[in-house]
C-alpha cells in the first residue's frame, strides 16, 4: 500500500512529506492506521544529527496513537479496530529482562530496532522509487500508516481520544512513570524538579499522584511557573536569582536536600546538582534526560559514600503494555491532566512547524493529527 | 588518670607512644579500657596528611575493642565490665537519621565528632604539660584507655576473643554490610569485587553469606587469589593479563554484566569500571573504597539511563549498636570467618610496625594486643 510521511531525508534538513510505499505486516507485525502523534525532543534530537545512532533516510516520530489496520501471522493480542499505541520500548513478557522485575527494558527486538528495521531485519517501508526508509525506535508515528510489532503495541480503550493519549507513548509515562516506578516515591516526601518542559511537568504530576509534600520546581524561565504550578508544584526556584550555589540554596531550602530528585533537562551540570541536591543519607536522583553524545556526569565519591543514590530511568520504567493502558485510565478517570500539556496542533503537512515551536521554546507538545 | 597511647602528632610522621592524661567520663560518656585495636587504611590515610579533614595531634585507631571501666552520669545501656566495640558511626536511635530506615548515618555527634572533640565539644586527652589532644572518629582506640559515647558502643558478647572482633569495628562490617544492607544481595547473584585487600576479603564472605552463585575478584596481585578463594571467591581477574577493555571482558565473562559489583579499592577509575560491569537494566554498583581529596568519579549518564544503580556505602550501611553484636554472633557461631585476616599482631610500642606492613602490602590487618 501507500500512506503518506513525513521522512527524514538526511541529518539537519526538514522533514520531507511525500508518499511512500508499506509493505503489510508480517508475522507477528500489525499494521496500525495512526491517528495522532506527538513531536518530541528525541525526534528532534535524532533530525539534528546529534544523535550518534542516527540513520537516514527514516521516518521519525515514536509518540503515537492509532487503529489497528491488519494484523500479521500469528498476532493474538491484538484485531482489528483496537486503539494501540505504539511503545518503543516493547514488553514482550518472555525475555530476561521482561522476566527479571527490576527492568523495564525489553530486549527481544532491541538489535533490529536500533538499526531501523522490523524483527526480520527488514524494513516495511521504501521511497516510490524502491529506496527503503528505515523504521526509528520501533513506531515511525510521523507516518499516515506504520507496521509495528505486535509486542511494541499497547492496546487502549476505545474512548480515550487520539490526540491527547499519543503523549502517553512517550513525555507522560516517562515523566510519571520515573517517579512511580522508578523513585517509587512514597507519600509525603520532598522533591526537586530540574527543567519545567513537558518531561518536567509530568514528573509534577507524578509527584501530586505519589502524594509528596512538597514539589521544588528549578528552571531559568519564570514563564514555567503558571503551568508547573497548575500539574502540582509547590515551590518555584529560577537559579539566575540565586545568590551563589544552587545546591546549597536548595539544601537549605529543603532542609537538608530533597528525598529525590528529578533531572529532566539533559544537561550533566544540571545532573550533578540534582545529584548533590539530594538529602544525605537517603536522597535519590533520578536522570531522566538524554544528554548530548560523548557528555559525561561527575561527581565526588562521598556524594555516594553518605547515602545518595544515583538512577536513570529510560520511558518511566514502564512496561508499556501493562503500564501504558492503565495511564489511559487514569487520564480517563481524571487523576492525570494531559490536555494543557497539548498546547500546539497541525496536520502532518505542517510538522516542521511542530518542530520551530518547540526550538523557540513556544510548545509544551505540538501534536500532529492526521 | 594516666593511660598509655599511640599520639599523631603531625602529618606524615610515625605515631609516638606516650603517656597521655585522660579525664574521667562525663554525661552520656564512658570510659572503656582498649584490649585490641587494628589499624585500618582510614588511619593511614589521616596520618598521611592525605585527608583533608585530618587533625593534630590526635589520638587514631577507630577499629577497637576492650571493656567497660567507668561510665558516666546517665549511662543506662552499659556497666561496667561489659564488653564493646567502639563505633565510628554511632546509633542514638533517637535522631532524623536513625528514625529513617533507609541511612546509618547517625548524626547526632556528627559536628563535633568531627572536630576530634566529645559531644560537649572538649577533649579528654592532653599531654602531660596538659596540650589537648584530640580524639579521632569519636574511638581513639590507639590508647590503652579511651573515653566514648555510650551511643558509639556497641555491647557484645563477653566469650568473643577482642584480638578478633576488634576488626568488626571497621572492616568486617563494612565489607559484609554493603552486601547485606547497602546493595541487599540475593541467593542465586552474580557479583564482583574489585580489590581484594582486607574489606574486599569481607565483601566476598558476605557474598557467600548471601548465597551468590559466582563471586569474581578483580585485583593486580595474583597472591590475592589464595585466600579470596579461601572467602568464597569464584573467579579471580587480573586486569594486567586481560587484553582489551576489561569492562567488555568482565561483561562477557558474566553474560552481560554482574548483578551487583563492589568497589574495595578506593581508586575513581575503578570505581567506573565497576558501575559499567553491572548488569544493562539491574546492575547495581556499589562505592566501599575512600578516593583520594578531589578525586571525582565520572560516566556516561547512559549507564544509568539504561537500568545501572550507583550507590555507596559507610560503614556497611550498618546501625552499629544494632548490627555489630550480631556479626560478632557470626563469628562466634562460624557464619564468617576472621582469623586468617588478622596477620599480625603486635604490642602498641611497635604500632609503628603495622603501619609499615600495610604500606609493603605485607599485611591483610595488623592487630594492637594491649
Amino acid at each position: 500500500m501507500r500512506t503518506t510521511a513525513a521522512v527524514a531525508i538526511q541529518a539537519g534538513k526538514p522533514l520531507e512529506i511525500m508518499e511512500v510505499n508499506l509493505d503489510g505486516p508480517k508475522a507477528g507485525e500489525v499494521l496500525v492506521e495512526m491517528k495522532a502523534t506527538g513531536i518530541c525532543h528525541t525526534d528532534e534530537f535524532t533530525l539534528s544529527g546529534a544523535d550518534p545512532e542516527g540513520l537516514f533516510p527514516a521516518i521519525l516520530g515514536h509518540e503515537g496513537a492509532g487503529v489497528v489496520v491488519e494484523i500479521g501471522e500469528g498476532v493474538t493480542s491484538l484485531e482489528v479496530g483496537d486503539h494501540v499505541i505504539p511503545l518503543y520500548t516493547p514488553e514482550c513478557r518472555t525475555c530476561e529482562y521482561c522476566l527479571n522485575p527490576k527492568t523495564n527494558l525489553c530486549q527481544r527486538v532491541r538489535a533490529t530496532q536500533g538499526k531501523g528495521l522490523m524483527p526480520d531485519g527488514t524494513s516495511r517501508f521504501s521511497m516510490l522509487d524502491g529506496t527503503p526508509i528505515l523504521h526509528y525506535m520501533g513506531c515511525s508515528t510521523f507516518a499516515n500508516h506504520s507496521v509495528v510489532p505486535e509486542i511494541a503495541l499497547a492496546k487502549v480503550r476505545k474512548d480515550a481520544p487520539f490526540d491527547k493519549i499519543c503523549y502517553i507513548g512517550c513525555g507522560v509515562t516517562t515523566g510519571i512513570g520515573a517517579v512511580i516506578n522508578t523513585a517509587k516515591v512514597e507519600i509525603g516526601s520532598t522533591a526537586i524538579v530540574f527543567g519545567l518542559g513537558g518531561i518536567g511537568l509530568n514528573v509534577i504530576q507524578g509527584l501530586r499522584l505519589a502524594g509528596a509534600d512538597r514539589i521544588l520546581g528549578v528552571d531559568l524561565n519564570p514563564s514555567k511557573v503558571e503551568m508547573a504550578t497548575r500539574f502540582g508544584m509547590t515551590d518555584f526556584v529560577n537559579p539566575s536569582e540565586v545568590d551563589g550555589d544552587i545546591v546549597s540554596y536548595l539544601v537549605n531550602l529543603t532542609g537538608g536536600g530533597a528525598d529525590y530528585t528529578f533531572d529532566a533537562t539533559g544537561n550533566v551540570d544540571v545532573m550533578r546538582q540534582a545529584l548533590e541536591s539530594a538529602h544525605k543519607g537517603w536522597g535519590e536522583s533520578i536522570i531522566i534526560g538524554v544528554a548530548p553524545a560523548g557528555a559525561e556526569i561527575s561527581t565526588r565519591p562521598f556524594q555516594l559514600v553518605t547515602g545518595r543514590v544515583w538512577r536513570g530511568t529510560a520511558f518511566g520504567g514502564a512496561r508499556g503494555r501493562t503500564d501504558v493502558p492503565k495511564i489511559v485510565d487514569w487520564y480517563m478517570d481524571g487523576k492525570i491532566e494531559i490536555d494543557p500539556m497539548i498546547t500546539h496542533t497541525m496536520p502532518l503537512s505542517e510538522i516542521n512547524k511542530g518542530f520551530d515551536l518547540m526550538h523557540a521554546g513556544k510548545s509544551i507538545r505540538s501534536v500532529v493529527l492526521y
